[in-house]
C-alpha cells in the first residue's frame, strides 16, 4: 500500500510532507535539518539543472568551482555580510580525530587548526578574494561565472526542500568595469529565472526589488521573483542581486580603465536552489500526491500493459514495445513498466503519487481495436484515442498539460490578490483568504517592522510593474506613490 | 605574453603546474589544499561528467544526494573504515560565530554541538545508515545509485588536481541480495571506468585488484584501473570496491529472502574523482601546454579569421561564419574567436597552449582558393584543405587524433613496462626507467612492506590478465604463481 497521504483541507503542512514521503522525493536525514534526496526528487532536480544551466550558457556564462570552506576572517571582510551569516555557519575547528584511552572518539586536539574554516554559507568572500588575481584591466572584465553547489546555513526551524541547512544551489558570481553593466546583469539573471519559472515550473511569479530590511547581506539591491503557493503564503523562488562595488572594495579589486585609471569592480551575485522543488510542489500537486509540469517530469509518460494469459501477453506486449519505440523517437521521456509482480492498479496509484504526466493503459481489447487508454494526470481524465499518430497527439497532450498548469496557477494567484486601503482590511484579508496583498507604504523601515510584528507579513517585494497611484501608508498614514506586495511567506 | 612552461625534461613536476597555470584550468585557493577549478578546467569536468553519467544511466543507476556531514559515531560503527578516515577528517564543533567584545571573530562557546560532525570524506556510513530504512525484502533490491557530490580529506601534501583536501568526485553505492550480483556489479563498474578512460580520455590503464594493504578501509577487495604517466609514475585513476556486508552489519541492513530469512545486504562502492583531470594532462601534454582528447576537448576546432583591410574583413568574416554554422550542424563543438584586440599570432599560442584539437586560419587567399589552413595540436602539424566538405573531414579528423592520442600512451606504457626478475634489477629499472614494473610476489604483506620502505614502490595492482607463471618472489625467494605491477605511483 501507498503511504496515506493527509488532504491540503485537513493539514496543509503535514499534506506537504506525505506528497514528499509518498512520491520519494526525500527524507530527513540522522543530521539534524539535512535531507537526503531521493532518486525521484534528485531526478527532478537534475531537469532543473539543465534547463537552467542552458539559459546561463546562453547568456555567456561559464560554470567553475570554488572551494567549500572559507577562512573565518575573510566573512569578516564585509561588515553586513558576516552581520547577515554568522550565526548560522557551521565551523571546522580540527582536521583529525583521534581515540582516547578510554576508547572515546573524540576531535584530536592536537590539530586544531590555527583558523577557523566556515562551510559556506554562500561564496561572494571567497570567489572576490579570487577575482582580485584574475583582474587587472578592462580587458578581463567582464567575469561571468556560475557554481553549481552546496551550501550549508545552520537553519533552527527546517522544512524540507523549503529551508534545509545543507542545500543544493547555484550561485552565479560575475564582475563587471561599469554599474550600468551590473545593474543590467542583475536584472537579466532575474528574466532568466522568471522565464525559467513561468516556462518550465509553470508557475508564474511577480517580479519586484526588494525592501531594504529584506536585502541580501551585503548588496546594494536585491531583486526577486515571488510566486503564491496553494494555501495562500507567499516563496522566495529567486534572488539576483546587484552588489556595487561593496565585495570588491572589501576584497580590494580593481582594474585599470580605458582611461588608464584604477577603479572598484561592480558586482552581481543571483541563486537559485533546491527550495524550487518545494515550490513546484505546492503549485500543483493535489490531495492524490505529486503533480509534474511536463518539461520538467522525469518521466512524461508511463505505459502500464494489461493482461492475464500468456497469449493476451504476447500481444499486448508486441503492440506495447513498438508504441514506446515511436514515443522515445518522438523526443518523449517515456517508460514501460511490465513488472509482473505488481497488479496493473498498484502501478496507476504510484504513477498517480509521483505525479506522471500522462499514463497510458494497454490491453488485449486496445490492441485489436487498435486503441489505447490515455489518462491525464492534471485533470484525472482519462479518454480511449487511436494507436495512430499517438506520438503527435501525446506530445501536443503535453504541452496543453504544460499551459493547463500554468494557467490554473495564474488563476489562481489573481484570484488570491486583494488590494486593500486600511490595516484592518489589510488584516482582515491575511486571516481570513492569505494571498498577495497590495496595499501603500510609505517606504519606511518602521512601519514595515511594525507590520511584520503585527501581522507576521512582509513585504515580498516592490513590484516592477508598479502602477502609478498616490496613496496613504496604511499605518503611518505618510503618503505613497504605489502599492507594494505583502504577504505571508515561506 | 603567456606564461612560461617549464620543459618536462627539466623539471616534471613544476612543467604540471606551469601547463595548469597556463592553461587555466586552476588555482590554489587561500585554504591550504582546497582548488579553484577555472572555467577551462571544470568544462573538462563537465564532459567527462556527461559521458560517465550517461554510462552510469545505461547500467541502470541513478543519481540522489545524501548530506555533506556525518555524525561522527557513524564513522566509528565500521572498525577499518575509522581507523582508516580518522585521521584526515575537518571537524565541524560549533554552528555559530561571535564578536568577541575585544571586536575578535570567534566560534560561539554556546553552539558547540552536542556531537561533532564530520565533513563526508566518503559516503559509505550516512549511505547504509539510509539504505536500512529503505531496505525490507528482497523486492527492494537492488539499489543502484549513484552521488555527484564534493568530499573533503585532510591530506597533508596536496598537488592540484592529483591530490587536494576537497575534490569533486561521483561515488557510486550500491545494494544487492546476493553475494554474486555484488561482485559482479563492482566489475561491471570497473569496466565502465576503463572503457570511459580508454574510449573517452584516451587513456590505456591496467585492471586489477589491490593487494590487501591498498583496499580501501572497510572493503573486502578493491579492483582498480592503472595508468602510467609520462615521468614513468602509475596514478590509480579509479577504483570499485566489493565491500562485501561489512557495512550492511555495521549499519544492521537486512532483507527478507525470497526464503523469508533475514539476511545482510551485500554492498559495492566505485568513484573516480576530479584527479582524472591531472591524470589527462600528465597522459598527453607537452612543452606547448595542454593536449586534449577530441571527445573530452570542450572546443574541439577553433577557426581563427585573418585580414588586415576592412574589405578583407568582409570577405573572410562572411566565409568563417558559413564554415562555423557547417561545423556546428555537423555536430561538432567549434568556436570563433573574432576578437579584435588579440592578434592572430597571439590567439594561435592561446589555443595551443588551451590544447585545443585543431585549430583553423582563414585569409583572404584562403576564401579565393576556397582552401583553409588546419593544423593539429597532437602532432603540431599543418595542411591546407579544401573548405568544401571540410566537416566531414573535420570529423574524420579528430577520431584519427582520439585515436592517435590512445595509440601513442599505450605505445609509451608498453615501452615502460619491465619484466624484472631480482630485486637488485627492480630497483635499477625503478631508478633509472620508471614506469610498470612486472615481477613475482609471494602474496605477502611484509614482503610488499619492505619492497615499499626501501625503493618507494607499491603494488599497483594484480592484473586481471596475469599469466600463470611460476617464479620466486623478489625479497623472500618464496614461490610465486605470476607477477603484478609494481610502480612508484602519484
Amino acid at each position: 500500500m501507498a503511504d496515506a497521504i493527509t488532504p491540503r483541507a485537513d493539514d496543509y503542512a503535514q499534506w506537504y510532507l506525505d506528497v514528499i514521503k509518498a512520491a520519494k522525493l526525500a527524507d530527513y536525514s540522522p543530521v539534524r535539518g539535512c535531507m537526503v534526496i531521493r532518486p525521484n526528487g534528485y531526478a527532478l532536480w537534475e531537469n532543473m539543472q539543465a534547463a537552467l544551466d542552458r539559459m546561463f550558457k546562453d547568456t555567456g556564462h561559464e560554470n567553475a568551482y570554488f572551494p567549500l570552506f572559507i577562512p573565518q576572517s575573510f566573512l569578516a571582510k564585509e561588515a553586513e555580510h558576516v552581520e547577515g551569516f554568522a550565526k548560522e555557519c557551521a565551523v571546522v575547528t580540527h582536521s583529525r580525530l583521534k581515540l582516547t584511552e578510554a576508547g572515546e572518539l573524540i576531535a584530536d586536539p592536537a590539530s586544531k587548526l590555527d583558523e577557523n574554516l566556515i562551510v559556506r554559507p554562500t561564496s561572494e568572500t571567497i570567489i572576490w578574494n579570487t577575482y582580485r588575481d584574475w583582474i587587472q584591466s578592462h580587458r578581463d572584465l567582464p567575469i561571468l561565472i556560475n557554481q553549481w553547489a552546496n551550501v550549508v546555513r545552520w537553519e533552527m526551524r527546517t522544512r524540507l526542500f523549503l529551508r534545509t541547512m545543507e542545500f543544493l544551489w547555484q550561485e552565479g558570481h560575475t564582475a563587471h568595469a561599469t554599474e550600468q553593466e551590473a545593474v543590467e546583469e542583475t536584472r537579466r539573471m532575474l528574466d532568466v529565472y522568471a522565464t525559467f519559472a513561468e516556462e518550465w515550473m509553470a508557475m508564474p511569479v511577480v517580479r519586484g526589488v526588494k525592501s531594504a530590511s529584506e536585502r541580501f547581506a551585503g548588496a546594494v539591491d536585491t531583486l526577486c521573483i515571488e510566486a503564491l503557493m496553494q494555501d495562500g503564503k507567499a516563496l522566495q523562488a529567486g534572488t539576483s542581486h546587484f552588489l556595487g562595488q561593496n565585495f570588491a572594495r572589501a576584497f580590494d579589486v580593481t582594474f585599470q580603465n580605458r582611461d588608464n585609471q584604477l577603479e572598484h569592480v561592480w558586482a552581481t551575485s543571483w541563486g537559485v536552489s533546491t527550495r524550487l522543488i518545494g515550490a513546484l510542489l505546492m503549485t500543483h500537486s493535489d490531495d492524490q500526491g505529486l503533480v509534474l509540469p511536463p518539461r520538467l517530469a522525469p518521466t512524461q509518460v508511463v505505459l502500464i500493459p494489461i493482461y492475464r494469459k500468456d497469449d493476451e501477453k504476447a500481444l499486448v506486449m508486441e503492440s506495447a514495445d513498438r508504441l514506446i519505440a515511436a514515443l522515445k523517437a518522438a523526443g518523449l521521456r517515456v517508460k514501460l513498466d511490465a513488472r509482473e509482480e505488481y497488479r496493473p492498479g498498484w502501478k496507476f496509484n504510484e504513477y498517480e503519487v509521483q505525479g506522471v504526466p500522462v499514463r497510458l493503459a494497454l490491453g488485449p481489447r486496445d490492441v485489436q481495436s487498435g486503441t489505447i487508454e490515455v489518462a491525464r494526470r492534471d485533470t484525472r481524465t482519462k479518454e480511449s484515442l487511436a494507436q495512430e499518430g499517438l506520438a503527435a497527439r501525446l506530445t501536443a497532450l503535453l504541452a496543453d498539460i504544460q499551459q493547463g498548469l500554468f494557467d490554473r496557477a495564474a488563476a489562481f494567484r489573481d484570484a488570491n490578490t486583494h488590494r486593500v486601503d486600511t490595516y484592518d482590511a489589510f488584516k482582515e484579508v491575511l486571516d481570513e483568504k492569505g494571498g498577495f496583498v497590495l496595499a501603500h507604504w510609505d517606504g519606511s523601515a518602521e512601519t514595515e517592522a511594525q507590520i511584520k510584528e503585527e501581522t507576521k507579513a512582509t513585504i515580498r517585494c516592490i513590484p516592477f510593474d508598479q502602477e502609478a497611484e498616490d496613496g496613504i501608508d496604511l499605518v503611518s498614514g505618510r503618503p505613497s506613490r504605489g502599492r507594494v506586495v505583502f504577504a505571508r511567506a515561506y
